[in-house]
């Protein structure tokens, strides 16, 4: 990517300043790292920590040193006898460029962890000739000085915020690359499709067609294919990093909220720990075996006439429309006419065959035997009817008896979410909307191509598609022109 | 210290294990540390990360390598088909004893900061053979093996909660080792008289008197007025760690909360960052230019015989009692007689010319001329029949007018704080307990001496001010026999 670098030239003139922010929380723990980068980095060390011996300009890449930090204590700044007192005694780590996380040079300090410390070094080294660093600047140099692409770079935030195995799994195959590699193939291909027809531009007057239509249109096809499947792991990937939504549905009195304490209960200590949890009074977030699931519990449903009821079991029906898996919760110590009815209620509102349902027959510890035989043959014969897979669990709310086979369920039915380990799944809106634009400028062209619609008209769709799928890794930071220049460079006219 | 070694050679030990934690709080900074110290760290982290090239066990002291660490997602450990993925890119710095904070062997591995890395790290680590470090067992680790004694092990956690320039500048002299060198010229003192007295204990039937009984008293009484001086110090130091109590006393309508929330209002920010700060309803703890203060709203006082209300005076006046400074607040627009009854109150409940006071003229704002000159005639007067400096402002708490004015008057009344730069403050209260101990065995020990009371009961004596001494240090771990074997081993007859 010669372009690439000439721009990055450019833009990293007027990164010349050295940057410096703690790299860790404060807060109670042991350590405390701050960070610096950029071309001054070792020389502003220099000027704040006293080495034991040598200096950190001349220390070697990938190198610790014990050096201490003085400060005249602040309020006595004036003082002429006030001599500096000792700060910290702290480790500083030498990284060089291009070795370093964003590919400048580089030094972390480690402090004792204490926000007093912190703050007072963060000050020497700001006197010292560093800028403090804005939000994510660490992270926005690896990717200007070509550490990264900016879908790379976005994964490192998911990385830190991801709290089960499997968004860990798919934030960390993002950071890595994975999804870039699909995308650079997805590259290719639109420039090679490009390619031919700017050729077949350049040369349309001579009436040269150097493109087969026929092969262009299957091309395409291929392509659209494959975008399309990448905007359709959305589906998945934003289930992965942000929660399978649950709907708990049911009567009233069919112990929804019961079930939602019984599984949050068990699982607090999980569920605080995830950063940026929605806390909402009706929504749980739980971590079981690595996948998120969201739970929402519902208003009770029933028929009604009350309009304000209404507009709450309308409610509960949205919400069960939206979710990936229903939880149909049944009274288990209901009427069986009662039952029936809130069975074909459920089944009004499940939304086509591809929603998961699990039946769950609750009040197992109450029920009686005949009652139970009864509901069960009815549940038997609505679940005969219905064409997907309908899973039935009895299971007590109250005392817990049947929550580990309904937690075993959850994940088997989502257990794709875990398994296809390398698979790419989109997790990013601003991707998710990218994707979904290159397919349209796609199917712009294809309609174009077919009907015979001159080439420039049909090359400016595809460069359309280029363009969005360009703007995911940020190379749209780069003048179009010059990566089609860098392209048809390699495209010799003879060939 | 041969003794010490002896010692500390059997206690290690007990200590062959590797621990391993997290060095950095959970949260949302750019990097997490994990931290590992014992003889099994190298070949425990080879198992778990994975270098480009090389191995920890390999490596040199101070250098830092790049390596991925795998995992098997949790939930898909069975299954033969699942591949391990990606856990992070790390990094790993090698410490080698006793060149580390524990003095062992030790490791910090630098991940993306994030709970979900770090926990599935510790596990690998756990897995490969390290053991979950208690609370403050790297530190302990490095008392153990003699890196630190007791008291520098103790200043780690203050150093690391200090939230004050004054509090960090304490914590550090005590990390450092200034309060541990007193102490140890403390024992020195001691010892040498215990060496006498225990020569002229072991010679007593040959009636040989070594100890010269004078010399002995004079070193007793001034190793005692070290031991008090430092104890004194208690006063000040408690001050620094937990903030100078101020008292705000006047009528309930002088305006007490008013002020206090125009203190906190300004420094809320500040006060929020303090880890630790005692929430309570009427006490806010304040950093004005690196002092803490702690500043004590109390209920309104005033003659009454109302037994309930005078329940809550009398409490006022007890906080006013135990407090550093009180903050007489007096209201300007008050009638001339209510204000002089108002300082008589005050005065006569000042507890000695040791406490500070500032009388604070209070809503500055609102006072017409002719009362705001009675009433500062009257304060005057009050001023000068008080042998001790009292400080009088005019200030409006309500429009913050004096507010800085009254800021700058505590800070230099408290500037001691942060001023005796190298000086020793005792900050601990098991430290000033043992000091107290010790200081009361010196006394005993004096007045057995002055009653010609036999040597082997002195020495007694000598032993529990030196036990006292140990204790702070962490050498009371030690036999006291081989202390005393060890210092007499240094002392010949002959000599």
């Amino acid at each position: 990517m010669t372009g690439n670098l000439v721009i990055l030239n450019e833009v990293k003139n007027l990164y010349l300043d050295t940057i410096v922010a703690p790299a860790t929380t404060p807060g109670t723990g042991a350590i405390s790292i701050v960070r610096l980068s950029g071309p001054d980095c070792f020389r502003i060390v220099d000027a704040v920590v006293q080495l034991a011996r040598g200096t950190i300009s001349d220390a070697g890449a990938y190198t610790i040193h014990f050096g201490k930090v003085y400060v005249i204590p602040s309020g006595a700044e004036g003082e002429a006898s006030v001599s500096p007192a000792l700060l910290d005694e702290v480790l500083v780590s030498v990284f060089r460029a291009p070795h370093s996380y964003t590919g400048e040079d580089a030094v972390e300090i480690s402090t004792h962890a204490s926000s007093y410390i912190v703050q007072e070094l963060i000050g020497l080294l700001l006197k010292a000739g560093a800028r403090f660093a804005e939000p994510g600047e660490f992270t926005r140099r690896a990717f200007l000085n070509g550490k990264m692409d900016l879908a790379q770079a976005e994964a490192v935030a998911d990385v830190i915020s991801s709290s089960t195995a499997a968004s860990h799994r798919v934030a960390m195959n993002q950071l890595k690359g994975g999804f870039s590699k699909e995308l650079a193939r997805l590259r290719r291909e639109l420039l090679e499709m490009a390619s031919l027809l700017e050729l077949e531009l350049d040369f349309s007057e001579e009436d040269v067609e150097f493109a087969d239509r026929e092969k262009l249109l299957g091309l395409l096809d291929t392509t659209r294919a494959h975008v399309d499947r990448l905007a359709a792991s959305f589906h998945q990937g934003n289930m992965i990093k942000n929660g399978v939504p649950v709907a708990i549905v049911g009567a009233a009195n069919a112990g929804k909220s019961t079930l939602l304490n019984a599984l949050v209960g068990e699982e607090r200590a999980i569920v605080t720990d995830i950063p940026g949890t929605t806390r909402d009074t009706i929504e749980e977030v739980i971590n079981l075996d690595g996948i998120l699931f969201r739970f929402i519990d519902t208003a009770g449903i029933r028929e009604s006439r009350d309009t304000v009821e209404n507009l709450g079991i309308e409610r509960s029906f949205r919400k069960m429309a939206e979710a990936e898996i229903v939880l149909g919760m049944l009274d288990g110590t209901a009427q069986p006419e009662e039952l029936a009815a809130q069975l074909d209620l459920l089944g009004q509102h499940l939304t086509g065959s591809s929603q998961k349902l699990i039946l769950l027959l609750n009040k197992a510890d109450l029920v009686e035997n005949w009652a139970h035989n009864k509901n069960v043959l009815i549940i038997n014969k609505f679940v005969l009817l219905r064409d997907s897979k309908v899973n039935v669990l009895e299971l007590s709310a109250k005392n817990g008896q049947g929550l580990d086979q309904l937690k075993s369920t959850l994940v088997s039915l989502e257990k794709d979410l875990i398994s296809g380990q390398n698979a790419t799944f989109v997790t990013n809106v601003r991707h998710y909307d990218a994707l979904r634009q290159a397919s349209s400028a796609l199917q712009d062209c294809r309609t174009s191509l077919s009907r015979g619609i001159p080439s420039d008209l049909v090359a400016e769709d595809l460069r359309r598609a280029l363009s969005a799928i360009n703007a995911i890794l940020g190379t749209d930071l780069l003048d179009p022109e010059l990566i089609l220049h860098s392209i048809f460079k390699n495209h010799c006219i003879g060939k």
